[in-house]
This record gives structure tokens, C-alpha cells and sequence, in this order.
């Protein structure tokens, strides 16, 4: 069984033992199940006492954690400890297995289809004609790629995925199961006779470094193209509607909704169950709270809440006033009573 | 290349020239994003002022667009703009590809299943027993279609949707990638040992003309039916539980959520992220706005909004309180010294 | 066509006959659908009245249900009119087709995979290396099992359900169309080029009789394990994002989401569209109402509503007051022109 010594780990992570360099741990845990053969971590300001109290033999600390361990314990200052932890974890996991080059003989792939010879085609995937897949790129069991389909180099298409004709996939991308790429946007026109579907002829481009969860549904354009640019991370059971423009970094968390044409900017995060309405910009780097509802254009670097969104201090401001709304209400009638009294006062005798 | 020249799109799109005949276009795109040589298009109002901004040398208008065009440029009046415009923009799209005929050799299909000559079953497409599929349906790769399930002619169901046994389908039903039909209603039965699952008996019917988009999940019924009735359309990541009953032509957007034993009226539009609660009624012609709670009876025509949802109008009123409640509690503040004022006042020296 | 008397009915349920022991039905129907030849029944109080409205000839009641049946008709009294209406219903519902033990051929099966002779893997399945599949567990078409993923005995795996690498799963386990099982968990770390992505080495474990709706998602742990105990039932389109322990017979209903390391209790209750912030903790027996926002531990038995989440009668108390605000601002504006009319009054002539 791997047993690895604080020294070790320090100079795995880069970081400093606070304590003994000899104490040693043979598996990971958080502070709170840890037993004493585990490492353990603090990076959540929320659980600084629980170090002391767990029974981690180590842990990894911040730079600015001051406690001493106990004689049996051991500390390990480093600059990002989560970062570090995963470092250690990953030790300690059984190998992850990589799917080897080439084509599985179940996989139905078009003769005019480019496979490199070093990507990976899984047991009955299908692949359309005209489709490029780069180099070392995955397609895992299950998966569909449309015709003039391209990715690039480093893809991992986990299994079950869906990805629809002409879609523009990047470098890196990584795909979880069960997301649909390329759906038709959702569009109609009113018609005598119920509704016509507009054709949505535009495709959907996703640049290099991107993550996509599981379940997540990324509509083609009605025309031009949806675009997720680099290094976007969109987390489980997003909505991503037609013609929508995602920058830089942003971050999508799980079972939020972006509605047509909406276009955001670089560094933005929209938080888990957001809903934005159709046409809207986000700025750069803003920031929209779990739940939250935007209907209007938001600035740069903005923080909002709520439904309609508003900024984030008035949110919690009206939240404060609407939860002391029964004393305000008591007031004014204690007002009232005092007003009559005056009144009947000055009326005199 | 492709060109057209303002006439011939006039021609296409039975629309008036305002300018030059002859001006030509070899492309499309937004008013925001055209270049000289694009057809543009006005449809949103809140974009008027973008015609004449733009760079694209032909826009479709609406009638009452009164502007005039510089000398270089022409407008297209004409009826429904957005409408025109998808009819010049597929001609500038890669025509589509249309699966042939026949059924593809990976594909697994029961010797029972009944599927027209003309229809076709995509690479890796599993048929139970005792199916039937009509003429020119197309069933993608990856599909699963459970036994005894019939499906109408002109269907279109895209890679890797599952569709449990017994579904009842109509004629011209499209349904997007990922999307589950049939799976068992949500139903337990308290149990000394946890609970017993009810048996989800029923089945799922699907009449004409209706859209469903990717990964959403329509349960079948307990008992009876979960029904979808002629030209319903539905966005992604939609949930539809199990005997809800959906009248024609009614729209649901992304993220909606409709629990067991609903009724929906005709020409409803439930916008993105609602939730309607269980054996609630909606009239006819109602719209429930983004994100809001239903869970009560909703009556024809009704316009709601908000958790729990009102009609529009109050909820907007409530909101424009709330954000004035820091300003009535001052006021209130200011009621209290000024009473306190009078009362010393007349309690005299 | 099959027929039940009002007698031999209450002999199945275990009920009493109020009417005529003869009476006899050949269909079930909802009390407002039934026709004469219909079983019906009453579980929800607000149908009360409907039962006497009704057509169907025999309606299951409850013990306490005192009206007298007309001539023509008959109640059963028994002590869960649901449940007993689902023995019925099963009656009348064609028989479900059982998938046969063995293993299609399409499958693609690793040698290492251990496939106990009475389990069902279906058509274009696909069992990496080192999986185990207990007795007479069904694994269905288009299912994608990957390696050294274990399920025990009398498991059901719906078309088209991915689970991922490394996950356990005891017995008794229903998973419905379209879910993702094991995904990688949302983390990243910042860099100075966007985001590195943190490894997410550990697995999810599904304890016995467990039920998992279509198209929900499971993320796979950082490390250690996203842990669903005995009993939990999950609906449709739920996300449960990594590191999340559930607790036994928990209930999550449709479009919910639990974020990173939630703990939630036993016999927990998440209504639809819920959403919980990472690192909360949610103690047993609580219940969070549709739609409500949690981002503080919630105790015992705690019923919450709103975002954000307060007790439900706050919830109802503040959306009183709310709704109450246009007259609370009036009455402060009479109390204002009242202390100034008094004012003027003291100021005197």
C-alpha cells in the first residue's frame, strides 16, 4: 500500500512541513471523515477549527494558518492547498484507463470520414460522413458525430454524446455524456394553421478548452453560428438557446438557462438555476447569483440577485425590509392610534 | 458564389424594392454583424435605429418602416421580415442532408416491427417488437423505440432518443436529441419499509404536428395517457410528468417543468423555468412568465408572473413597492418624531 | 374483455362492499373521465364532491367516507384507495414484456465483465472490462456500463442510461432513460490561462432500492464518493453535483439541484425546481417546497420555502405583506397629510 511522509508530500506540493517530517498517511480524506492515516486539506475559511479537531495525521494549510499541530500531526503550509490536495489524491487513485487508438470494429464510421490514427473511436458510435476527428481525440461509446462535424486535437467526447451535423469543435474540449450539440433553436412563426418551425441553418462553434457537462443541450443557429469560446465551462443540464455568444472563461453552472441571441462577455459566471432572457448582454466578468432572473442588458463586472435580478446589496436590503415588513406594518398602525389620539385631544371637550 | 440582387429577394419574399433593383447581396446576417455584401433583416423594434447603422446593403423591413435608403442601399418591405428572411437564408445555407430510405445493416429491428419501405433507421437503432413506423419517418442513429410503440408518417426523431414502449405518435412529430418519452411517472406508496413504486401503467400520446427538443423527459401515465395534443411545441431540458394533458398548439420553453395530472389549455405559453404544481388547470390562451410558480388554477387568458404567481400587472406593482420599502420604512422613521414632536408640544412646558 | 364485480374487487383490495356486491366494471378512469363501465377512486380531498358526480359504477373510497352510493353504483371502502386503484389498474393494463435473460448479440461485452447467466444485457449495449452484473439485473439497449462499475442483483437499467467508471450499485436499483451516472464533478482551479481542471478521482455508490429518473445527472466524487443511501427515489432532470451524500428514502423531485459536498439527511423531501448551495447540510425529515433557494443548513424537520429559503409561515406572512403594500403605502401617505393638517392646526391662525 503507497504510504507517503510529510517531506514527500511537501515536496510533491512544493509546500513546508509544520511539525515532523517522518509522520505518514496512506490515503485522503475531508477534515471531517478523516481517520488517522489520511491527508487532509483547509481551503474553506468555514472549516479553520475543524483542522484541529480532525484526526488527519497531516493537512495541508494556507500560508497564514498559525496554529501548531500536536506531536503525531503534521501541517504542510502551501500556496494553494486544494490545488495540492488533488496533486496527492491523484496518487492515490487507481489509474484512470485511456481508451486506445483506433476504431472499434462495432463503431459505424463514413467512409469519408478523417479519424486520426491516434484518436480513439468507441464500441457502436456512429460517425457521418465528412466528419474530422484530430489527433489523440476520444470518442466514446455511443457517441453520434453528423456529417461535417470537425474537432481538433485533444477531445474527449465521453459516451452517449450527441453532436449534430457541421458543428466546429476546437482543440481540448471536453464533452460529458448525454449533451446534445447542434439541436434545432427553438423558433417559430404563427401560421394560420398553428405554427411554422423557422429552419435553423446556422451551426454551433466551440473553441479550444472547453468543458461541457452532462445533459447539457447547446442549440445550432437559426443562422451564423451559437459560439462558446475558449475556455468556457459549462456545468450539468445547461441551456444554451440558439445564436448565443459565450466569452472567454465564463462559467455556466448546472441547470442554468441562456436564451436566444443572448451574448456574454469574457470571466462571466451565471450561477446554478439562472435564467436569462432572450436578446440580453452580460458584461465582462459579471456575476449572476444562483437563481437569479435577467431580463435587461447587465455592465461589466456587475454582481445581481434575484428575481428580477437587482444588484446584489439591494437584494439583500429588500430581503431585510420584506422580512421586517409585520414590524412595519404594526407601526403604522400604532401611528394611526396615536394620530386619533391627538386629534380627539385638539377636538377638546 | 450565391448573389441576389434586391429584386429577385423581393420576387422570392413577395416584398416591395425601396432603392435600387439592382443592388446585390451574397450573404446574410445580423443588422449588427453585416458586412456590405449581406441581407439584413428588422424584426424586434428595439432594433429600428440599427437599420441605417448597419453595414448590410439590403434589409427586410416591416411595411411601416418610413425611412428612406442612401443611395447605396435598399430596403424590402414586406409582411413578416423574420419570416422572408429564413426563406433567402436557406437558400444561402449547405443544403441539408436527408437520410435515404432503408434501414442501415448495424441497425437492431424486430422481426415484428412494421416499418414503411420508404422510412428510414439510422446505424445503431434499436426496434422492439411489434413497432410501427410510417412512410418517410426517420429514425436516427442511436434511436431506441420500445414495442408496440406506433409512430405516424414525416416523423423526424434525431440520434439517441429513447421511446418507450406503447407511445402513441402521430404524423409530422419531430423529436430532438436525448429526449426520453415513457419513462415511469414519479409515484410511491408510504411503506413500513420505505416506499413501494406505483405501477406506471399508461403510456404516452403524441398527436400531429408537435416539436419536442433535446433531453427533455415526457413520463407516461400511471394509468391512461400522457397527452400531447396537435401542434404542442416544447424546448430542451423540459420535464412533463406523468398524465398531464397538453392542448393544441401550446408552447412550453426551455426548463419548464409541468407536474403529474396538470391540464393545459390551448395556445398557452409557459415561458423558461416555470413550474406548474400537480392537478393544477390552465385556461386556454394563458401565459405564465419566466420562472414563475403556478399552484393554483389558472384561467383563460390569465398573463401570471412571480413565486407564488400573480397576474402581471400586481406583480410588477409588488416589485416597484419592494424596491421602495428602504423609502416607506424612512418615512415611517420620520412619522414616529414627528407624532413624538406634537405629543411633547401638547403636553405643554 | 375482462370483467371485476364490485365483490371481487374488495376481495383483491382487501375492502368492503357499500352497495351492491354485483355491480361490475371492465375499465379504470379518473373520477372525472369515467364512464359507467369505469373503476374509480378517491385519494386527493379535493375531489370529494366529484365522486358523487361521477360516472364510474364502483369508486374506491376511504374508511371515512360516509355518503351513500346510488342504486346503480357502489363504493369501496378500504384504507389506501390509491394503492388499491393500482392493483385494479394492473389488472387492466396489458401484461409488461420482460426482456429474456441472456445477452444480445450486438452488445459489445469485455471478456473481463462478469454477466450472471439470468441478467439481460440489450441490443448495441456496451460492458467495458471488469464489470459485474448481478442476478436477473436488465441492462437495455443502447446502455453504456464502464469499467469495474458493479450492480447487484434485481437492477433495471432503461435504453440509453451511461454509467461511468468505478460506480457501485447494490440492488433493487431502477434507472431510467438518458442518465448520466458518474460524470466528472464541476472544479476548476484559476490559472494565470483560465482554468485548470481539478482531477475528479473518486466514484459514485447507489445503495439498494434506489430509483433514478431520465436525464439526471450524477457527478463522480473529487475524491471519496457522491453516496445515494437505501431507498432515495430521484425524479427527472435532477442534478446531484459531486460529493453529495443523500440520505435513506429521501425523496428529489423533477429539476432540482443539490450542489457540491450537500449533505442531506433521511426521509428529506427536495420539491421541483429546488436548489441547494454547495457545502449545506439538511437535516432529517426537513422539506423544501417548490422552487426555494437554500444557502444555510436547514435543522430537523424544518419546512422552507422561498429564495431565500425561511420557514413556510414567514414565507406565507412576508407574501401577505407584499401583497399588502400598495395599501400600506397609502396609509402612510393619510398619515403624513393628517400630522401636517395637525401641524398647521398647532401652528394656529
Amino acid at each position: 500500500m503507497l504510504e507517503l511522509t510529510a517531506r514527500e508530500i511537501a515536496i510533491i506540493v512544493g509546500g513546508e512541513v509544520i511539525g515532523q517530517d517522518s509522520l505518514a498517511i496512506n490515503g485522503v480524506a475531508t477534515l471531517g471523515k478523516a481517520e488517522q492515516n489520511h491527508l487532509s486539506f483547509l481551503s474553506n475559511d468555514k472549516y479553520r477549527s475543524a483542522v484541529i479537531s480532525s484526526s488527519a495525521r497531516i493537512v495541508l494549510v494556507p500560508l497564514d494558518f498559525s496554529e501548531i499541530p500536536q506531536d503525531n500531526r503534521a501541517w504542510i503550509k502551501c500556496s494553494d492547498s486544494s490545488a495540492s490536495f488533488s496533486l496527492i489524491t491523484a496518487r492515490f487513485a487507481p489509474p484512470p484507463r485511456i481508451p486506445p487508438s483506433g476504431r472499434h470494429p462495432s463503431a459505424v464510421i463514413s467512409e469519408t470520414a478523417k479519424i486520426h490514427p491516434t484518436a480513439h473511436i468507441g464500441a457502436n458510435a456512429t460517425i457521418e460522413a465528412d466528419v474530422t476527428i484530430g489527433e489523440n481525440s476520444i470518442v466514446e461509446a455511443g457517441c453520434f458525430i453528423g456529417y461535417e462535424t470537425t474537432a481538433g486535437a485533444g477531445c474527449r467526447f465521453y459516451p452517449n454524446v450527441t453532436i449534430r451535423e457541421r458543428t466546429r469543435i476546437g482543440n481540448n474540449v471536453i464533452i460529458h455524456s448525454g449533451t446534445v450539440i447542434g439541436s434545432d433553436g427553438f423558433g417559430y412563426i404563427p401560421d394560420p394553421k398553428g405554427h411554422r418551425k423557422i429552419p435553423q441553418v446556422g451551426n454551433v462553434q466551440i473553441d479550444d478548452d472547453v468543458e461541457i457537462g452532462a445533459n447539457v443541450t447547446v442549440d445550432r443557429a437559426r443562422f451564423d453560428r451559437t459560439w462558446i469560446k475558449n475556455g468556457v465551462k459549462i456545468d450539468n443540464l445547461v441551456q444554451v438557446a440558439h445564436n448565443v455568444v459565450i466569452g472567454e472563461n465564463t462559467f455556466i453552472v448546472s441547470q442554468a438557462g441562456v436564451s436566444g441571441s443572448v451574448e456574454i462577455g469574457k470571466g462571466v459566471i451565471l450561477a446554478g438555476q439562472v435564467g436569462i432572457s432572450g436578446h440580453v448582454t452580460i458584461g465582462d466578468g459579471a456575476t449572476i447569483m444562483g437563481k437569479a432572473g435577467v431580463a435587461k442588458d447587465v455592465g461589466p463586472g456587475e454582481t445581481l440577485m434575484g428575481i428580477p435580478a437587482v444588484a446584489r446589496s439591494q437584494f439583500w436590503r429588500q430581503t431585510a425590509y420584506i422580512q421586517k415588513l409585520p414590524e412595519l406594518a404594526k407601526k403604522i398602525k400604532t401611528l394611526e392610534k396615536e394620530i386619533q389620539a391627538l386629534k380627539d385631544q385638539l377636538a377638546g371637550p
